[in-house]
């Protein structure tokens, strides 16, 4: 009851909008118009997955509806669209959408933006669809449209019911009545009028508490009648019952991350996602919990492992929901979303793919994943104008920058194998937080001095120079550039230390002597990266990057316009060498607060 | 011919997906997927209030249909459902899309993700559907369905059109034809298959040159019956004609400027989003091309001027074509991309709105409106923590940093009145890019020392101090919070001067000098905003800011819980003036490049 007198004050159980991290029980933080559907999509697709691989004849150890209220507002939100299609194009027979059809948005009426047949709509999802005439009273009818959702056992359902906004207040089927509490005198009208005593506040009768006392106890007969079966199962399938355990317990199978591939500088040259590729394989196989596709991208993105089925319902012959690659089709903000519900649900590691550009179609999901500290890892290839013809339209330069400022968010940017291999390490160990894995199209030579364990310090000193006079920090595919700026360096007798960075986020969180030790006092810190160089003044005195978006033309013709070639970062040192003889350098790791 | 040949090479008109300002004639930049479509319903929307707005009797000034081609990618895309559903309910009926349905995506057959009823869909948003079975051949077939789109005024049409992928190709019917070029086996057979010689290249054929010919002498003599009507429309409306030239020119109204107002510190306290309405209001007057309108948020968002009429189809009686408020729904995304496409037909100033947060929904336009020199003002209000009680759900705090980092985008977080006169100045006399304008819930004071003038230089000092010890930076509503911070360092006898910087970009396109003079040499730097300090190591020495998402209370507790008080920001002030007398104190205003 506290709780409740204290909504929307400072560290309530009842904020403004529900979060999961706040309050027991909620189960996803939504808020965001469009975020809850589609949550609800990806709790259906971990329910239908864990159901097909853990139930057996007798045992139906998950099995459970998904169920999720929607408004209009959700309604004409975009990524409710992507959900709700591939929900239909899934077959999710146990999800149930209760749509709030009250024809009022903040605007007023509908009647000014939406005035589409949200049912037809629906239908040529292959949604079933119910409408309820009266929701507002009749809770017959909606108990029935529930009952008979559920017969419908290869269709998900969108129950329309039609209500009153506020009803039984002075402002009802107003949109006044939304988001503002209600005045004394309607509040005594509108108690009176449902029976209550205008006078009480904070009140909970006692039919309603006995009503709810057997809900509870209901729910225990229930639990109860569970572990009895589940001890049976546990007893005739030890094996299934212990791996359901692990998963849902959030357990990663013991010595997982011994399959991380490993590289020396004698293997081949090759892109950062294409080495993701090869660490997917290796991680799907120990990790079985691993789920995730693409949004269209599949031979691009290369996120599908050998042994991988589709997740598709079984009548569709490309798969079944025992499956575990996601063709999620080309919806961003839709794949991310259902993600977070994936991870809600429990027992899953979700990753989800795109072009790194696009990803900006997805914000709205990624900020909520990291704000509900879920585990969501988010491969996105093409991660520059180093994807080259595509053009400026495909060329990420402001991502990057976004992501590193979302709290809660681990960024990757790897430079060769055993960074990448390091990257999932890290992604798959961060229980509480999402990652981006952004990931190049172009070829890289695997470095000498990278490593796993050095990946997870965030930074570190790729080639050990006594007195270095610079010090190049780079991320991804600029590291190799600056590996070869060094050489040239060198030939002038200029000794440069080079620091590939592929976390922001990990390094700022090692010790202080560490970070002094990678960055020393007194030498000139020059970044290189093919992004926006915004945000780099952290670390760096200076930086090489983008300013601009991109072009189409070949990638290397494009390093070369925008100046992030070894011969141009090896003068623009050497002017920096000189440039802090005469000017004072500062030091930007040692801070007053 | 030679455009041709370089395609997708450095500074080619035929880079790697269609670029406005690269090669003339092509309307909106798009590649990435459903922008096309959205942008198309921009363009629908301005060619009817042009018209609606221009027209006379026997005098069709402005009278042309909209075509937009999608595929089943752009269909999956949430921003395409946001704008055919605001079409549908607008009833666009000179818009027509035509639908290539060739059930291929990247992922191989949209049997995989893809399985809706697209024609039902569009229906259930008020559209008109058509169908051609063979659009690979029957071009009569697609003529007639065009023709026939025309005879139906009040509803948009889809026209779906079923083909073959890579049509006559050996691969036909599959996606490996899609984005890479055919074998020389290949393109011999089916130039061989069309009557062409294999043996040419880079050939137009002297029939289709004729063709296009004809086409080219028929629209020439269009043109020129459109010059003879124009003429006698400008004898018969004089000022009608002046008026579209000029808005069609890209002209602003003289002296419009003059109509934004200013305020002084006697002036009472109030949120910018107000003082946004207030100079929306005025500038909506004598400016005729600006048309606009929220995502469902209009009484939080104040965007809708007191004369305003909706655009609206008149049959609904809420408003008419000639209406210049436009009610997009909760469809940020589907908004930002229709603006683009207003913007780009001429002869508008669009602006859009919702809360700051949100605009993280539909970034995937903004970024658009960027790369192609369009000028779209985003008014984006509840702009930081400083919206309290509705949580971190609604609190923007990566939002700004990844604005500022995305090249061409101007952003504004004014701190007054004077400073939201100078933000929406800037925003309409920067033709060739969008601007952001970041606007409080909460009061804010008027500053002594704002102007208009001054806001156009991106930051100025705000109190005259001799000798300062430190510079407290700021934007938005925390300039006020430093004021009263240096008169609690006053009271310390230390000096601190105010910058306030409404818009970092213009700040950096200012002169060195003056740039030096508004942050002294050897005088610390503190930034204070209360949103991600990412990028503030730019300017200041250290920042107070976000580094975590926010929380649901009243603004004040928030602001108190995360250290940006009077009291909070005068102590750190204190601490980073005595640390820099033992540390040395960088200038961070210039660099060796």
């Amino acid at each position: 009851m506290d709780d409740l007198k204290s909504f929307r004050q400072m560290n309530s159980k009842c904020p403004g909008h529900p979060e999961n991290f706040m309050t027991e029980g909620i189960e996803v933080t939504t808020g965001p118009l469009g975020q809850g559907i589609a949550n609800a999509v990806g709790l259906a697709i971990a329910e239908a997955n864990t159901a097909a691989t853990f139930n057996r004849d007798g045992f139906p150890v998950v099995d459970n509806y998904t169920y999720t209220i929607l408004g209009d507002g959700c309604l004409q939100e975009g990524v409710s669209a992507e959900a709700a299609s591939l929900a239909g194009h899934l077959k999710l027979g146990k999800l149930i959408a209760l749509y709030d059809d009250n024809k009022i948005q903040i605007d007023g009426s509908t009647d000014v933006a939406f005035t589409e047949d949200v049912c037809k709509r629906f239908e040529s999802y292959g949604w079933h669809t119910l409408v309820v005439e009266d929701g507002d009273n009749d809770f017959e009818a909606l108990t029935n449209a529930i009952m008979e959702a559920k017969k419908v056992t290869e269709k998900p359902t969108l129950i329309k019911i039609r209500t009153v906004i506020g009803y039984g207040s002075l402002l009802q089927g107003s949109e006044k009545v939304h988001g503002a509490p209600l005045s004394n005198d309607d509040l005594a009208q509108l108690k009176t009028k449902f029976g209550f005593d205008p006078a009480q506040s904070f009140i909970v009768p006692q039919e309603v508490r006995e009503l709810y006392s057997n809900v509870h106890k209901q729910g225990s007969q229930r639990e109860e009648e569970w572990n009895v079966m589940f001890e049976k199962y546990t007893q005739q399938y030890p094996e299934l019952a212990q791996e359901l355990k692990r998963r849902v317990g959030n357990e990663l199978p013991k010595g997982w991350e011994s399959a991380l591939p490993r590289y020396t500088p004698a293997d081949p040259a090759v892109a950062t996602r294409k080495l993701s590729e090869i660490a997917l394989n290796k991680i799907a196989e120990v990790i079985p919990e691993l789920v995730g596709g693409s949004a269209d991208l599949t031979h691009s993105n290369l996120t599908r492992w050998k042994s991988a089925v589709d997740f598709q319902h079984e009548s569709t012959e490309l798969g079944n929901y025992a499956g575990r690659y996601i063709r999620f089709g080309v919806r961003e903000h839709g794949m991310a979303a259902i993600c977070n519900g994936i991870t809600a649900y429990g027992g899953f590691i979700p990753f989800c793919s795109t072009f790194l550009n696009f990803i900006s179609y997805a914000l709205g999901a990624t900020r909520l994943a990291a704000l509900s500290h879920l585990r969501v890892i988010y491969v996105m290839t093409h991660d520059s104008i180093g994807l080259g013809e595509d053009g400026p339209t495909h060329q990420p330069i402001e991502t990057l920058t976004s992501l590193r400022a979302t709290p809660n968010t681990l960024v990757f940017r790897p430079a060769d194998g055993n960074e990448v291999s390091g990257a999932y390490l890290a992604a798959i160990e961060n229980k509480q937080r999402p990652s981006v894995l952004a990931l190049s199209r172009q070829n890289l030579p695997h470095l000498a001095g990278s490593s796993i364990e050095k990946t997870l310090k965030g930074a570190y000193v790729l080639n050990e120079v006594a007195n270095p006079e610079v010090v190049l920090v780079a991320t991804g595919s600029e590291v190799s550039i600056c590996v070869e700026a060094s050489e040239e360096l060198a030939k002038s007798n200029i000794k440069a230390r080079i620091v590939s960075m592929p976390s922001m986020e990990l390094f700022d969180e090692q010790e202080q002597s560490y970070k002094e030790s990678v960055f020393p006092r007194g030498v000139p810190v020059i970044s290189v990266e093919a992004m926006s160089t915004f945000g780099w003044t952290k670390y760096a005195h200076v930086s090489i990057g983008m300013t601009t978006f991109g072009a189409s033309a070949p990638a290397d013709q494009l390093y070369e316009k925008f100046g992030i070639t070894p011969s141009a970062i090896a003068d623009k040192a050497a002017k920096t060498i000189e440039f802090y003889k005469s000017e004072p350098l500062p030091y930007l790791l040692v801070k007053p607060f």
